[in-house]
């Protein structure tokens, strides 16, 4: 592909990366701010954990700490590196120490891995306590890897290629696919770095992956001989990149394969037709209440929505319980013979979380198939004559269609708004749906359907744009 | 199965075959009426033949032929048997004769083979030149094998055995699955003499269909050592009966699937619970016109009714046409994603014939979904996009979802009726209607829905029979 780019092309590609760069690199007073702040709160971490007798080296992690942090990115980690020889128990003093520098608005969460997440002074603040291990491949969790990404990158940086990495981040962030937390399910930080160091540059990045195929096999430091075997190793992930740090994990791991495809997609098309909106695009917008109405109403199928009040977790585990809920959801839903035409989960984190089923159709006829046994099993043709000769719900047959007996019965649910209401009467823990969400379920849960949420809509702009978005179902960036 | 019935059940078995033996044998009145009538047809017949200057041979084949007619059977087969040295064009010739002894009211048809079919004096008589060849195998159609059958059953025959052959005629007329004719489906005359000459008794016969499986094979000369070899040779077949007189002809070929099985559970019903009524089923009940308004109501489902008049056709030719037009119409509507619940084709074979198809819902909405390429196809990808990126019938979209490209477009028919209107308006031979079906579409097509079908109806009694038996669903033997 890079071949076939014209001079003229090529130099709007750049100069494109020149504007994106140039809002992507943090100011220096933000980048003083954020060194002050972060060196701030490690010293006064250091602080409370002397006074707990802990012995522990206290650093910053991430892209704070490789100086590849995109402008206006307010994550700060501040990881807590103990000896192996405390044991587990020893966390809990960890956060209680983390906590009192961090006031009141704070969660403590507890992943693959305890930690605390921390709102202070407009900056997310994670405080990870970890084990100090010798090497990445004897990390008791993942966690413990991390110091050891941290080291690699730092090794293998210069001041040109973290402007390549920022450009990519950038680009990953306007396109939406930048971020390994659950709601996303994108590219973390680390492999954006780790895919920059690769290629050389976010261009060639770019290119590369503009011909990735879906299972690619990235190998930076050559630790398998054939692609084959780390496809094998690590199955089913769309993209493999084998740490360079730890030649067991996947960094790409969390990258789902939307995502993945998404990122495919936009680094074509950029190359294509390059455009700044690729990596900032416009403000989004959402349908007045009435358009979207119109435009809802025009699709001509049923929108079911599922309302809560708040769950109080963080993100990820926020998250993981919205996405598990979704899938029992809709597995109850096609169950049930009702088609999903799509289906979508918002949450503000904070006070509201909705579930959006579009159906083809609310209502479903009386009239049921129900497939029976084949004919030539004795017992179970039988069996199946039986109850069904007997059942007032059977409306035709039993009768024979090719070689199995069919009866045609009265359906169980023929409104799905029934359906969930009925299934959902004790939060739906027995259908599958995730703890928290099942006690909202059970706390606030209302079930609104198309125009129903005209006033949560009209009352909520953030819903409004989500919905707007869901409706129009095109990427932010051009395509 | 044999083995496990009681005295109780035998005897009662025995008295009903009893009963039924006693219906099913022709008196010696209608046996003298049909062989006089007979006589008196081929008499007539060889005069013609002999004024049109033709050397041939008159014979009655079929169960008239064989003395194993069922009392009340008013099918006569008369066969013109000629030189090889003829060639195919002395047929014309035999049929004006023919049709010169019939009169009026005679159809001329043409499926393998020509033929005529005349009613007369309440018979029905199938008029069929065919060759005189030396065996079956060299056979120029499935015609001149007949001959070789009549010789081979009656060369087997005794009076006792004639009983059962009726028996078991009497049993698939009364479920149903007796006729290899195409409306039918089901197992012919000859079929049944084998079946009963193989297994020795109408009874054997029933305890052997109760255990047979899909493919079985019934290879009465043992023509090939393995099962298997057959199989291979008769692929797709449910049932496969090697003729004796040719080993390359299956004579069960005309059963379809469904008769099949029909036979074989309601074999199993009879020798559990055995009842006159496998036999001589109650004469058929329609519901009056408002129960089955109400009836079909309360299926929640949609009823669309394609209704013509006459097509004038043999009844072989009628119901292929019919058949292949139905699976034409279903594959039409399930391309455009209505979902058929059940389909059925109904005609009197003079004034009318309906098509009934009962769909889920006959209005779909306006959304659907229209899945695109896997976005690393990157030409498809790119056609795709400038496609649909350009269509004014998108409504979402063009979105990534998992590995491929999606858009959400207005759907082109949202109303079942109106799909079929439009791709009828020409009479439908490009979606596959047969050509006379085609013909009385472009003359005489009704589409009715639901309660419309009404009037015609109540003026109908054997369409509201069989619309009364699409309701109930049921055999007419006792499950």
């Amino acid at each position: 592909m890079a071949g076939a780019i014209s001079a003229e092309l090529k130099a709007r590609i750049e100069e494109v990366c020149r504007e994106a760069l140039r809002r992507a690199v943090p100011s220096e007073a933000e980048r003083r701010r954020t060194l002050e702040f972060t060196e701030r709160l490690i010293e006064a971490l250091r602080l409370e954990l002397s006074r707990e007798g802990l012995d522990a080296d206290v650093q910053v992690e991430g892209s704070i700490a490789k100086d590849t942090w995109l402008a206006g990115e307010k994550d700060i980690d501040i990881f807590v590196l103990l000896s192996t020889d405390y044991g587990r128990s020893v966390f809990p003093r960890v956060l209680k120490a983390a906590k009192r520098i961090s006031g009141e608005n704070c969660l403590e969460a507890y992943a693959e891995h305890p930690y605390l997440e921390a709102y202070i002074e407009g900056f997310t603040v994670n405080f990870v306590p970890c084990f100090r291990v010798r090497d990445a491949a004897e990390a008791k969790s993942s966690v413990d890897r991390t110091p050891f990404h941290t080291l690699y990158v730092k090794s293998k940086l210069n001041e040109q290629i973290k402007d390549e990495v920022r450009l990519l981040k950038a680009f990953m962030h306007g396109i939406g696919v930048y971020g390994a937390e659950i709601k996303i399910g994108g590219f973390s930080g680390y492999l954006c770095e780790l895919l920059t160091l690769h290629y050389g540059s976010f261009l060639n990045v770019l290119e590369a992956a503009s011909r990735w195929r879906r299972g690619e096999v990235i190998d930076i430091e050559r630790y398998y001989a054939d692609p084959e075997e780390a496809r094998r190793l690590f199955k089913g992930s769309p993209l493999i990149v084998v740490d360079p740090v730890d030649r067991a994990r996947n960094v790409a791991s969390a990258v789902r394969v939307g995502r993945l495809h998404e990122f495919i997609l936009a680094s074509r098309l950029f190359l294509e037709k390059p455009d700044i909106k690729f990596f900032y695009p416009e403000a989004p917008k959402a349908y007045l209440a009435d358009e979207m109405l119109r435009v809802m109403g025009s699709r001509g199928s049923a929108f079911i929505f599922l309302k809560t009040g708040p769950i109080r977790a963080v993100p990820d585990i926020l998250w993981g319980q919205l996405f598990k809920s979704q899938r029992a959801l809709s597995k109850l839903i096609e169950q049930f013979d009702f088609k999903i035409i799509r289906s979508d989960v918002w949450s503000d984190e904070k006070s509201a979380n909705v579930f959006l089923f579009e159906l083809a159709t609310r209502f479903l006829p009386a009239v049921e198939r129900h497939i029976g046994p084949p004919i030539e099993k004795i017992d179970d043709c039988k069996r199946f004559l039986k109850k069904h000769l007997a059942s007032e719900h059977v409306l035709s047959g039993p009768m024979v269609e090719g070689d199995r007996l069919v009866v045609e019965r009265r359906r169980r649910y023929t409104d799905a708004v029934n359906l969930l209401r009925d299934k959902l009467r004790d939060g739906g823990r027995s259908i599958g749906v995730a703890s928290l969400v099942s006690k909202a379920f059970l706390e606030s849960l209302e079930i609104l359907v198309n125009e129903e949420i005209r006033d949560f809509y009209a009352s909520n702009r953030d819903f409004a744009v989500f919905l707007t978005k869901y409706l129009r179902g095109r990427p932010s960036w051009p395509l």
